[in-house]
């Protein structure tokens, strides 16, 4: 398993969005430059959904415009519909993400519409991003379970990434969206969909809401997974299990890859530092282990 | 990998030892008869170390004597030389558990005496369990690195461990201490050991400082190891990194086994009552992601 793994640090969108606190905008600009810095190549910075919805993105046009983008540096954006597309292109956005449920009562109570037609209002937007040459990645959501169904079949993850990965999408982020799967559960759903795109076109994206997080990473990785998404310092909570934890933290799973002997090119050092910046400007309590932990007793440990 | 995992709670000994404030006897005894009540079949009750050293642990023989004892259930004590011993069988303990450390500079640290050293001095406690019919179970500390010395080699694991078997422990738990280890780490290091000893005499015991704990666990799942070490609640925090988590909680470590079809026995609603129980009794957050999110979202899930 000594190989690169690409972290995607989904922080400063799907983190932040479930904030409830106000997040000024030039802390925003900092946390999306300072993971950059730490060496994330990829940060999701925004979404450019209606504020109506998500008052925490409303900003979105103006986070976007100041970060100084770094070369090398993919900063994906969520994009909704036509509308917020065409918003994120007015500021220069070269990657958007789009997103579909894999159960029918999610997508419903969510975005008041089926998958089919989530999906095919996606058509339009990702027409225009091949237009634009602007990369497109997708979000799959309750692959291993729904807070409104219950159990999701896996055929149906299946075909909701085969679809949007023939719709165009270049890679595929199967995610766990209320942390209720364990380790062989996470493998079987991956190795499925894996069976219909391409493992290399596939990420994971695990909630740490019962723990299971990165022992599901290890699972996936051990299936060839070389795509992990994360959000620094936990940041998000859960919607579904008030005051939960959230998001797999990043630097508890680089920790991990570290020990892997996996290269991401990226500065734990620097990335706990950053976590506990961004706790400290949010005024919450550390949700990652490291965080709390720190390093100091890990230097000079062999690791691989 | 469906078959049966016999978890050891750790917690009202390793757990509570490690709390500052102190625990009254009373919820000491109702934590032990609890956690047996719900299915754990190993519960380590409590330590008889010196007072001097660990004064919450003072009330030892107090504690064993009250709980009432369940058929079926194992209640391990620390003993740490004959003295504690003696006072151990005064109170009709039959199961004791015995400790070294991989790590020369920790043993020196810790107990003031080198690995050969302290494994000598439990050379009569042994050889007076084996004649009282008392079981004995073995520690091993710092398997995968040390506060003091940094890395620890695995042939210094394989050799306490072999030598603690030896000397007639039923089983060994190789313990992470200050939690800086990884999946393949852990088990490289329980399959080294393994062919010394065999795989089913041994026990895995992971502090979740760095948030390893759980990834850890299921790598050694798949090397064989069926006997897991945890805490309810994760009580006990870390000593060597102030404020940072110590052990795995019992309930995540279970909702993972539950999750892979794996048989414990162990009811995980009554674990995640009592890990909320035990937090309110002890005025702390709770340190587990189970006492947080609860399982109401997951009923119903197909989980294996």
């Amino acid at each position: 398993m000594t190989d690169q793994v690409r972290v995607v640090d989904v922080g400063p969108r799907d983190g932040l969005q479930n904030e409830k606190q106000h997040v000024a905008t030039a802390t925003k600009i900092a946390l999306i430059e300072r993971l950059a810095k730490a060496g994330l190549t990829t940060v999701e910075a925004t979404s450019f959904v209606s504020p109506k919805w998500v008052p925490q993105m409303a900003d979105a046009s103006e986070v976007f415009s100041a970060i100084q983008r770094q070369a090398g540096v993919r900063y994906p954006v969520l994009v909704p519909n036509e509308q917020g597309y065409r918003r994120a292109r007015e500021v220069g956005v070269e990657e958007i993400a789009v997103f579909g449920a894999a159960s029918e009562a999610f997508s419903q109570k969510n975005i008041n519409a089926s998958i089919a037609e989530s999906l095919q209002r996606f058509e339009p937007v990702i027409a225009a991003a091949k237009n634009d040459a602007v990369a497109v990645r997708g979000y799959v959501s309750t692959v291993l379970g729904c807070p409104y169904q219950g159990a999701v079949p896996v055929a149906d993850v299946v075909r909701v990434a085969g679809t949007l990965h023939r719709m165009g999408c270049y890679e595929i982020s199967l995610g766990d969206t209320i942390g209720v799967g364990t380790p062989r559960q996470a493998r079987a759903m991956l190795e499925a969909v894996a069976a219909e795109v391409p493992m290399s076109a596939l990420a994971v994206h695990f909630h740490d809401t019962r723990g299971q997080a990165l022992a599901n990473v290890y699972a996936c990785l051990e299936a060839g997974v070389r795509v992990v998404d994360a959000s620094i310092a936990g940041l998000g909570g859960c919607p579904y299990a008030k005051g939960a934890s959230g998001n797999l933290a990043t630097e508890d799973l680089v920790y991990m890859l570290d020990g892997l002997g996996m290269n991401t090119e990226i500065n734990l050092e620097a990335l706990i530092e950053i976590a506990r910046w961004i706790n400290g400007e949010l005024q919450r309590p550390a949700s990652s282990r490291l965080a709390l932990a720190g390093l100091e007793r890990v230097q000079g440990l062999s690791q691989a």
